[in-house]
């Protein structure tokens, strides 16, 4: 049997088949084109999944479901996007709209959540029961699996781990809070740093090259080739991100913690840092409940993968 | 049929039968004198179980099972006490020790997740299936209730809330880390805030009442009296109980959060402007998944009666 996952996303509405082996089999990506109705936007995400089925060579009736990440706020027990800023979304019923259109059941749920299903059912985290999916992009997202299954608290709304503090009253936040992890330890966070030590630095190499334009690569950029105001830099966003690390590691003690997200290619010179901050300010210390901490593996094709494993 | 519920605490140990409707029929407590082995401990323990036995005229065999509330991290899998600095435990295989004295089943978990259970089965949170209980205390405690059951994670080492940040590199904390809720929520912490504000304001009733010696309640007392400079430490408190609660909303959306320990006593006091804060603090503020906030019910009997209900 296969799967339909749609990863609607701010700028492209991805839409794939999805094997029983969670692997994608076909695939086409369409401008979502946000500031349309809602309706329009699912009308085109509809012929999309038809596009692709045609694609496949399937029909819609080979398949088992649809299932749809979304950015925002969605409750999945009503299948409704509660609310998605970028998305312009308020109160849409997605799931009930495609069920009407191609007489699948369709499922909802966040696009940080369906990640970190993707990276349980196919990627990273295979075998896991407990785990979480932390994406550092232009947001921290954060995706929950508990006994193997999403979990996302009362009408869905949990899981907004970029949400929670690092610095009471510190720097403000797109929520409105101030102090939030997401407020230290997004790409955006990094970018802002990475500005304020060039300006603090001028003749760094961290300077000249954030002169160029600075991106969430530019301070490990001018790091790796031994600046010390770029080190400077990495060193305390790896500490922001390992110090929301340790309040999950103390709160949920999962098995595992993934980072996914644009930031999360940097490999070894983000996760080693990190792993040993976590291993020395986690409760016990390295006696603690240390879980394995690693990059997501799926990148882009996590989205599909997971919303199909609704 | 009954059960055994063993609420096992660094200066007493009460020991409880439960009836099927998590009533308490008979209880007995009797002093642990951790500074013992660990062997005279549960040798007491055993005997503490054989008296509240025969006062509630049953035997060993009328009985399902024991359960065990303990400090520290406990693994509940394999039933030992890993760490219990106020005991002095290290690698305690409690379950073992009992089960071979008794021939019962025997269960172990964290003290705060068995008030949290105990809350769930016959407290303020009768119903619920994902609630949070927070002990305010000589230190911050939690317990998680998910899906109706504890939440512990991996060797039942989660759960430990009070040590998520408030601050990042702010007050001491007693786990090794900087910022940690416990040092800006605990009893601890408030009386520690009480005596710098009356030390700041000789001239308060706040500095007068503290001079016959600060407890958790001289503020709120003080506060209640109208006292201004008390007022601020009851507001500023508030506001730090008020800030991890909104982080909990944030990350695990609970139906339900509620709190326990001494400072709990204060009611309304304390409950309303941490409603307040978190209503207007939280993700999506007054739109957002608002959970009741709550003093706990049980008080002193739910370490009992949760640990019978493992």
């Amino acid at each position: 049997m296969y799967r339909i996952g749609i990863d609607l996303g701010g700028t492209n509405i991805a839409v794939g088949i999805v094997g029983d082996d969670h692997r994608i089999l076909a695939q086409i990506s369409v401008p979502t084109l946000a500031r349309r109705t809602p309706e329009a936007v699912i009308a085109d995400m509809g012929d999309a999944v038809e596009a692709v089925l045609a694609q496949a060579g399937i029909a819609a009736g080979d398949c088992a479901s649809i299932g749809i990440g979304s950015p925002g706020t969605c409750d999945s027990a009503r299948g409704v996007v509660v609310r998605a800023y970028n998305l312009g979304w308020h109160e849409v019923p997605v799931c009930a709209m495609l069920t009407e259109r191609f007489g699948l059941p369709a499922r909802l749920s966040n696009d940080a959540n369906c990640a970190a299903l993707a990276e349980v059912v196919a990627g990273a985290a295979r075998g896991c029961r407990n785990m979480v999916l932390i994406t550092l992009g232009t947001g921290v997202g954060g995706g929950i699996i508990l006994n193997g299954e999403i979990y996302a608290g009362m009408r869905s709304a949990g899981a907004e781990l970029g949400h929670t503090l690092l610095v009471l009253d510190g720097e403000p936040c797109t929520c409105g809070r101030r102090g939030c992890w997401e407020a230290y330890a997004s790409a955006t966070a990094l970018i802002r740093q990475t500005k304020q030590a060039a300006e603090a630095h001028p003749g760094s190499l961290l300077a000249a090259e954030a002169a160029q334009g600075i991106t969430g690569r530019t301070a490990f950029r001018a790091a790796m080739e031994g600046d010390a105001a770029a080190q400077a830099v990495v060193d305390r966003y790896c500490e922001y991100v390992a110090a929301g690390l340790t309040d999950l590691v103390n709160a949920l003690a999962p098995e595992m913690i993934l980072l996914g997200g644009g930031i999360s290619r940097q490999g070894e010179a983000l996760l080693a840092p990190i792993r040993e901050y976590v291993a020395t300010h986690c409760f016990g210390q390295r006696q603690g409940a240390i879980p394995v901490i690693a990059a997501a593996q799926l990148g882009n094709e996590a989205g599909i993968i997971g919303a199909a494993a609704l």
